[in-house]
């Protein structure tokens, strides 16, 4: 293969840029030719596109966001849309496209690996970590850290009231940043959706802290589904057992910032395996890592597994805090 | 004067330990007894104080919160409470305090200092800045560089959608930290109390900031004295333009943090010229700089008159971001 | 086994702090009692020790350095100086101590251990993550990040005449920190004390890089044991290549600040499963993580068996930065 | 005026971007045309110019660095070289030029005017704040922060045994970032290149200080201008008080970073007074600001007067910490 193609695409992440810099640097060493496909797969309708050579991605490694752009690109839905997505692959001579992004941006790789004799690979980038099959995904350490600095800062204020502070992390529909912020940062409470939130035992824990001499309460609460569901419950809160409740609501400071270390060097990781892989004919997998070690996950996998929280750290967080 | 207390009362700010480091190390080296008087002035009602010498303030000038926390104290708006806090002192052979907080510590003092010949200076302390008569608090810059750094990571996130970010800042009646933090974040609108929010001309400029290539927008909001009206605005703002709205809400994480160099540097300076003012006799003012001087402010001052936002600084924010 | 000690020894490592939660909290939800010694090893020559409570390990899990203090103590390393420790851990009703620190701190529990019927389990905690057996060290992360963190500022500087940085990172026999902060900040070069440095290839590699058309370059490098190798090496290459060379020495700078998630989350899980273990009659080991699982690692290991550098890692960073 | 330039010239400092972003749209909004020299006066030489227009300076007002790039220009000290410089403006139409940087900077402008009709304005940009007439620098405020982070995290360091801890910060001339960090960090000793050395003053007071009980004490030694002064200074002490002693060179990592907010604000107003002062014919002064007002300071009383160093705050800072 002589040319390949890289995008981000979803919600961005800290380290897509270390990874886009990987895969270019590894390609372009062994004699591939890269090509960035700006916006997601949108660039792909808008020809969006740009040679992306050593120096084009010199000094992005500690850059948040990503410099190609992303997008949830909604042409690629249908079969009209990947046709002509095809097409213009094909016109640029790209064989295959490393796919950095979440598990709906490996369905779209999928169904025009179906469709057509491309390859692509995925690189899981997501700061909510919820990509099945690989320990941790790009963008997951960088968020977990800026969330832990808001709870510290929170830790600090020493009003001498009874109060309960309710701090809403990422996580529509899985815990992990909840879970991981809530152990590190010592929360007294955590709340994911991957478990019914049970108000009263809610109450009752907070009031148990409260009787024990402590003088505020940190809860962790994973954003979910329901709109303003926090605030819901920051109010029931205050409402039930008679003291002030807070709330912050962190939002999308958790996507930004300079990528940690660990995620830096896991996009390089994963960027180089993805070059390495598919220069050398693998496709239809997404470049992971678990215990340690690197792992092909069939793209299908994303969507149709669901990665488990684990629940005996979620008790362990409990036991220590409560 | 051989014994002086110092409290640190209201909500709490980065540098309330600086500014005890420097009282109580500056009176010491005066010959003076220090006693710390916990959680406000509540510490009066319970008798809860310590003395405080120069290794227990070693190694807090870099922590957030306050080591005598803070409390907003009920009984002390009543001349009989007054009373009982007056004897406390005086039993305790302390002749003047130092009070580091806002507007509403400085109340206190003034009124015990009016029902007794007990004697009284305030340092200005709290993140909102309004405390007037100074030029800063002992907080504020802490405050502003946490928020900033929020809005720094909402610029990184690269989705090529158009978007409208609104980042709810502390300060119900001011815009202080609003105004520095848009200014200092480059937002394309900065929403304070002072000034009524035509949500119309708040949705044209957004619109025109689209209409000119711009990706997302920033809007920072004064918490304000109404309950989620920064919800309300962004549900406006998202229905009528038909862009997505996301909302940040930073609460109490502004209020921690290890105290920035401006802050332990003010809070370092006020420390020692209140220890210098009351152990000279100096009282009933606040201790504050002004145009890089020190000034004393009359404490009715703090409270009866305005302090003014730079309306100024609003229409250049304005100018150059818009 | 009702009463445990548990020590911190060797350089301090952040998240020392919240391994003593960890392990003070899950002992006492179990049951047993916790004494903390402190000052590493010499509390138990001072009789310097203190009852740990849940309450006392509030707020310590975002705290840099360690609240039980640590040394290097020499008494422990004489048989003489051994018995006396046993009998003050006897005297204490001390039946099981929870060691955490680096190999030379095990070195004593292993002593002790064969001298007398008490049972030790060591905790791994150095930044400098040279602990065979573990994949990682508590600390680790945190330096890694701290450093990464000084690169990326050096990175913003922008004169337009080449020139070279050197930035010392700690590892006096190791490179870990050197490694991971070199892939993640995307230097030129890595030095570490595992491989012998070519001071004419490091010469020409940033040579090659100024024909290339960068403006400067980056070469981290690991302290070594040489006094001021790194200050020797800058020179000759200031000399040879007739360009300014400038130096960063991180130093002590890397041990302190707030641990990372990471170190704390790993801290929580190594200090409950090391107080799991001796509760347990589990002794003489290490408490690590490997692949994601916990491991058991033989005291004597972590002194006789050499932790090897990834030197897969150390040339694909070369090949990207290059 | 229709036709400004701008450049940065001299060690560049955070703030930079932020003021570049002030002079462009500032002047957009004005009506006039404004054109990028890079490289500092460099550019002139090259002819390496850019036109700048508001989107060019879109997201830059947080970068550290800056875009336009920084140099020291040999070319511009000789009539020979000027009269070059000068020839090029004018072909450019460009009559009016904010240089943004240092004294040695504002050297070259005044020269320029001298020698021909364009006009000049400067506004102070250096972390060292050593810029004659104004209260701060660009940079300045960032610098310090930065260098404080370091101090903090050594104070976090828990070893029992005594150690002094020597920073070195940057000034070659002045101890204006280290009398600032020294203050707000704490240090027991803060030496400056405006005061002479007392080795053996030195040792006494820090010899006091571990009698009375500290640990460990932490010196902020200014770079000055004799090489590797800190190093030495640490052996002398060694050598002298039998303590270890260990030293971190903070060198260029002080440099960058992003801006803090007030050298944001700072450069964003200077920015905006520069233009508004050059396009009403303003010219050959320095735009700065003392005791919070804006001033005009002329060229040559940058290089030919000393800004003092604050020698109360010396001697308070060693009454606080010693």
């Amino acid at each position: 293969m002589q040319k390949i193609g890289v995008l981000t695409s979803g919600g961005d992440a800290p380290g897509m840029n270390a990874c886009i810099r990987a895969v270019v640097r590894s390609a372009v060493q062994k004699g591939a030719e890269v090509i960035g496909i700006r916006r997601g797969y949108s660039g792909l309708f808008s020809g969006d596109c740009i040679k992306l050579n050593r120096r084009a991605v010199a000094n992005i490694i500690q850059r948040g966001g990503t410099i190609l752009e992303s997008s949830r690109c909604e042409e690629l839905k249908t079969v009209e849309g990947r046709k002509k997505a095809i097409e213009f692959l094909k016109q640029q001579d790209i064989e295959g496209v490393v796919v950095i992004g979440g598990d709906g941006s490996f369905r779209g790789a999928a169904a025009m690996a179906e469709e057509s004799d491309l390859k692509f690979l995925g690189v899981p980038a997501t700061i909510d970590n919820d990509v099945y099959g690989t320990d941790y995904t790009i963008g997951f350490d960088t968020a977990i850290n800026t969330a832990l600095e808001a709870i510290d800062r929170i830790r600090d204020t020493a009003d001498a009231f009874e109060r309960v502070f309710f701090v809403e992390v990422m996580g529509r529909l899985s815990g992990f940043i909840a879970l991981e912020v809530g152990i590190a940062g010592g929360a007294e409470e955590i709340i994911v959706p991957e478990k019914e939130t049970d108000l009263e035992k809610l109450c009752s824990t907070l009031r148990e802290g409260f009787r024990k001499g402590k003088r505020s309460s940190i809860v962790v609460v994973a954003e979910g589904n329901e709109v303003e569901h926090t605030m819901q419950m920051a109010h029931y809160v205050q409402h039930r057992l008679k003291v002030s409740s807070r709330v912050c609501i962190l939002g999308h400071l958790q996507r930004g910032g300079s990528p940690t270390a660990r995620d830096r060097v896991l996009a390089t990781r994963l960027g180089i395996a993805a070059t390495d892989g598919i220069l050398n004919g693998k496709h239809g997998h997404v470049v992971g890592e678990r215990n340690g070690k690197l792992v092909y996950i069939p793209f299908r996998d994303t969507w149709e597994k669901k990665k488990e929280l684990d629940k005996f750290s979620l008790e362990s967080c409990k036991m220590l805090a409560g």
